[in-house]
């Protein structure tokens, strides 16, 4: 199997999405390898050699996606025995032009702390864990956002990633069978219906996912979660809460697709 | 202010990277817009609208970041009145002549579900939970990593990051003025010291942290902090504790750095 490397002298997290986005293209498999932090002209020469080493052995060249502030650091894996593909310089050439403005290369810019949004992350991830699954209900005015749904379809990595990607205070509350029963929202959501958004998923996957909490219960029986779908998706109909399925969707998706329903604002840029 | 718009069929979280990663090169302030889930060539003629309205109130031409996986709706944007960088492109014609394989489009590929890896970002978020602050210390032989630090050190937010961006099962673990006492490592850790890694902070930054939670405090106040931050660093060099200062990085290059130096496997791809 091929090699592709991801390499920079920061997180290396912008080649990785870069290097990823363009081989999923390609119906081929690749041995991925990420090299993250290679500030010094002595670490580009020895990812050099690995890069060298892993042709030879491979009898072809790896791929080698690269975000260099320093140029005379990529220069040094340019060298290499190696394709290698090189978006910033790519681009940013481009830019200039446009704006004619010349850049100005300031390393661990892209993913290291903005001073505007990082306290926000913080203070979002506290919020959504001190908020998490019904935990604390006197917060709520607070919420910028509060996702409901019936237990395992997908609320707490949901809030969390909301938090820590985007800076929201994301809450979470659990819908019971007994709310379900009454068929009224929890008297601690009423006042804050305009904040909540529905999560809902397929029985069967739920089920599957409840087996492996607690085999063999009421609570994780196919009958279970389909009556329990069933009735929170009619729940979410009556208050006229906005919802999505969750089933076949990342985290990613679900929080992207949740940030544009709602118009939510994203505090990380 | 000039606009950049970040655009695409799927989530747009890699056109937000790419644009964002290039244009962070540049001293300029834009007007940053997302949006994802441009899934129809009506929704793409109504974004196109959009950017139109933009660039006659501005004055100047959007920069527009897109990547599309439907050739059409890619089109309709790349008509509109921006400037177009379109990254998938550009590499994908380059890739295709280095691999002789011509790439298979399929809308949702990048940040979607892998099924390989999205049940371990699952488990692994809610392993971070049950395991966050020393909650549960029974559960260490499971840990991929055991983070270890005195309270406010960043502990929780990387372990979330972690596992919801890597699939990484890590734990974390309070270092309290008791254990810096002894000198000793906290007893449920000494089986497991292979798998701690320290973070440690700067007193002034932690004192402002921890005064945010309780002013005013001695828990808070500047000369407990730097006794505190003095002795964890001594404990980490008595045992031979790998350990990183958090104090000017974001949870991104934390996890970065921890993931390199320890040789973690990264399950999300």
């Amino acid at each position: 199997m091929r090699t592709a490397f991801y390499i920079s002298d920061g997180t290396a997290i912008t080649s990785e999405v870069f290097g990823h986005a363009t081989l999923s293209l390609f119906p081929v498999e690749f041995n991925h390898k990420t090299i993250p932090f290679v500030e010094t002209e002595e670490k580009a020469n020895e990812v050099k050699a690995l890069i060298n080493a892993t042709a030879q052995r491979e009898g072809e060249k790896p791929l080698v996606f690269f975000t260099f502030v320093n140029h005379n650091l990529s220069e040094i894996i340019r060298s290499s025995s190696a394709i290698t593909y090189d978006f910033l310089t790519t681009f940013s050439d481009k830019i200039e032009q446009e704006l004619k403005v010349a850049p100005v290369p300031k390393i661990h810019r892209t993913h290291s702390m903005h001073e505007k949004s990082y306290d926000f992350r913080i203070d979002a991830v506290n919020y959504a864990l001190t908020n998490d699954d019904g935990a604390n209900i006197n917060n709520y005015a607070e919420a910028d956002i509060i996702l409901v749904g019936v237990s395992r379809s997908g609320k707490t990595p949901t809030s969390l990633y909301l938090a820590l990607q985007y800076g929201i205070k994301a809450a979470n509350y659990p819908i019971t069978e007994e709310d379900l029963e009454t068929g009224k929202l929890p008297a601690c959501l009423v006042a804050y219906k305009q904040k909540l958004f529905g999560l809902t998923i397929d029985p069967v996957r739920l089920a599957d996912i409840r087996q492996r909490r607690m085999a063999n219960s009421k609570y994780a029986s196919l009958k279970q979660c389909r009556i329990e779908v069933r009735e929170v998706e009619m729940l979410y109909k009556k208050h006229k809460i906005s919802y999505l399925n969750s089933t076949n969707h990342s985290v990613e998706e679900i929080s992207a697709k949740i940030i544009s329903d709602t118009n939510l604002e994203r505090r990380k840029y």
